[in-house]
């Protein structure tokens, strides 16, 4: 590798630009990588995540058994918790539920939107309903932003959220300080079982005792869909550094009279960051595909930033051929836009051979990239105003109240 | 002493049961008493408590300022904080606010409703606005009953608020699950300074990170007046054990970019129990004046509990006279219901010179309880159904999203 800051636009050459130093890093320790809700560092063992935090590998049975869909059949959901309780209820049509959340604390990226995506497939496939919560409180909280930024950035989010077109009828989207009328007496409820302890163990220590509150409240997230429609099996679909969420609820669920069963968990690996392994992340440096990006700034973006499995050179390229295990534009096509597994192999196997350039990869990725977001885009520009949008969506009255006779809370002003 | 189990009606006998083994106690000295939010134990001295809290006693000028009460005048009230600042602006009609909560843990009883009355007696002389919050999760999270339980205490303790008969005009009552839409967004807000260190130096280690986040919550609470209505002067009479809210409330005020000033605080010694110094309370085992309690069983426990400063027999007691400084139904005519200087030193110079005796003391502190809480119970009969009776006492929409605004939480739905 000769220079790595002056950009060039051929592809061979920039196809040796971004290639890495080391493009396969020894599997990380136990101590290489660091993995918490407000944390992830260091290179990924997914493998020894799920040891460390005690879930499942899925089963190919499980795998089987799910709507089909890119991400499950090809490993980028990998685990879980409890999933058979949730596939038997979706097979046999009794009620299901997912969870899948989002902090408001900036503009949405494609790693966000995939997981919507997914439940929005389940949901109609399976007649799931799905709860989208958003924790503005938590965002602010963790210093993420002011209030005023993450109120901004909770009317944006919402706009996507709408935008993927979950149905209404079994759809309820809810903002914590929008909400919380119902989601603090629920938390305060669920609180009761968690000490301080328990957080600091589970999260590590908190700055501000509203973080320390906090999985209160994505406790009583992930027990809505149960307290407001009865007790039935829960998926929280999340990528596995929001796990110890799941496990702390479950914890919670577990200890407490309350009518419901502990929720599951789908979890996935991370979406890669387009410059290679690891969390995308807007909040950190790499460069991300964002939901309201225009064609020529997805193309531009994955055109100068995706890590690629290419060769150096042009020449090497041809004869060696390139690797799309790393190859991040390939892992878009895998995990989520190229559902034809024929497809799929042929565009591996032409890579592998030397046939396909990066720089074509790219282009195929690119294309399909800018289909979805175009499609996503024209229904969010649809939208009219929020509140008037989002109404179908919100939990009605007598949800709320059946939430918290369900959770025992009392209704001081009725009787 | 002869024998103390064993009670008799006739006046010089019960007085000679009821003295105390040693009537004045040695000042408990710095390790000798505790007094947090949630613990009062060992022999209060007063002084010592200012010192270590750091609140200043009350001048002379203060308390001729004050809209004449004997609570004030007579020193039930003898500390406080920012007081100057609230009686400028009661003086000259600028607007000017009182919080005085409740924790429902419950029934009232008489040393919880008293400082609701001052509070009243206030709002009718200098126009204050007063709020009463109803720390109903505190309450569950302290694990003094179970939600259900306390959702029965928070209803039958609103219509003894509601009974005490304030403006609804210049009154606004809230109860923390009942009133979350506001109350939770504000706490989080305010929660971003308050650190599990800071909760844990002053309240001591928490049980639950409900408890701990429960500080913010109480915040919020202090500072509603002017989030609602504009900075202005807060007055916060409370027995001292809770002056540590008002310190950490203080303390966030002055971190914060919010349009407030630091809430004051005006602080009251504990009514004493009937059977003796310290801290009148329901959750201890010491019998109490129930507000709901009719005149028979008024009379009956003070009767039969109250500790007095009589002599040993009515011949002593004849003889020596008694010590007032130290009987408590001359407290309670002191401190409340006997408003007239020279008819309560009329009585304290009869009892001293033995003219009067303690059971005929106690004749006229159970005349003067009987007659307030007859009032009091009147009121309350009157009340027709809760929701309706408290409805114009609710914080409106339009005061609610002021608040919120003015914390610098944004409006989701709105704009």
């Amino acid at each position: 590798m000769s220079d790595d800051t002056d950009h060039d636009d051929s592809e061979p050459d920039r196809t040796a630009r971004e290639q890495p130093t080391d493009p396969t890093p020894a599997p990380a320790d136990e101590q290489a990588f660091t993995v918490t809700p407000y944390a992830v560092e260091g290179s990924i063992d997914y493998e020894k995540l799920l040891e460390r935090f005690g879930a499942e590998p899925l089963t190919t049975d499980q795998v089987d058994r799910f709507p089909d869909r890119p991400a499950i059949r090809r490993g980028f959901f990998y685990a879980g918790r409890d999933v058979d309780r949730y596939l038997e209820a979706a097979e046999s049509g009794d009620p299901h539920a997912i969870v899948t959340g989002r902090g408001p604390s900036g503009s949405m990226h494609l790693g966000h939107v995939l997981p919507l995506y997914l439940a929005k497939h389940l949901q109609r496939e399976t007649g799931a309903t799905v709860y989208v919560p958003l924790s503005d409180d938590e965002k602010f909280l963790a210093k993420e932003g002011s209030l005023e930024s993450i109120g901004e950035h909770t009317r944006d989010n919402l706009r996507d959220i709408l935008a993927v077109g979950f149905d209404p009828e079994r759809t309820r989207i809810v903002v914590d300080t929008v909400d919380a009328d119902l989601i603090y007496p629920l938390a305060v409820r669920l609180a009761d079982y968690l000490t301080p302890a328990t957080v600091d163990a589970v999260y590590g220590q908190q700055g501000t005792v509203g973080l320390q509150f906090y999985p209160a409240v994505q406790a009583a997230h992930l027990l809505l869909p149960q307290l407001v429609a009865g007790r039935q099996p829960t998926l929280v679909p999340v990528a596995i550094d929001q796990d110890p969420h799941v496990r702390v609820c479950r914890d919670v669920a577990a200890r407490e009279s309350l009518p419901v069963e502990k929720p599951g968990a789908l979890l996935g690996r991370f979406l890669p960051s387009l410059e290679g392994p690891g969390k995308m992340s807007t909040s950190g440096n790499a460069p991300s595909i964002g939901l309201a990006d225009d064609p020529e700034t997805v193309a531009a973006t994955i055109r100068d930033h995706a890590y690629t499995g290419g060769r150096a050179t042009l020449e090497e390229h041809r004869e060696k051929g390139g690797d799309p295990s790393v190859d991040v534009p390939f892992q878009y096509l895998r995990y989520c836009f190229e559902p034809d597994d024929d497809d799929l192999e042929r565009i591996a196997e032409r890579y592998r051979a030397g046939d396909l350039l990066s720089g074509e990869l790219k282009e195929i990725a690119i294309d399909r990239i800018t289909d979805f977001l175009a499609a996503h885009q024209r229904r969010r520009e649809e939208l009219g105003e929020l509140a008037t949008e989002l109404e179908p969506y919100r939990l009605t009255d007598a949800e709320r109240r059946r939430a918290l006779e369900r959770a025992g809370v009392p209704s001081v002003l009725e009787g």
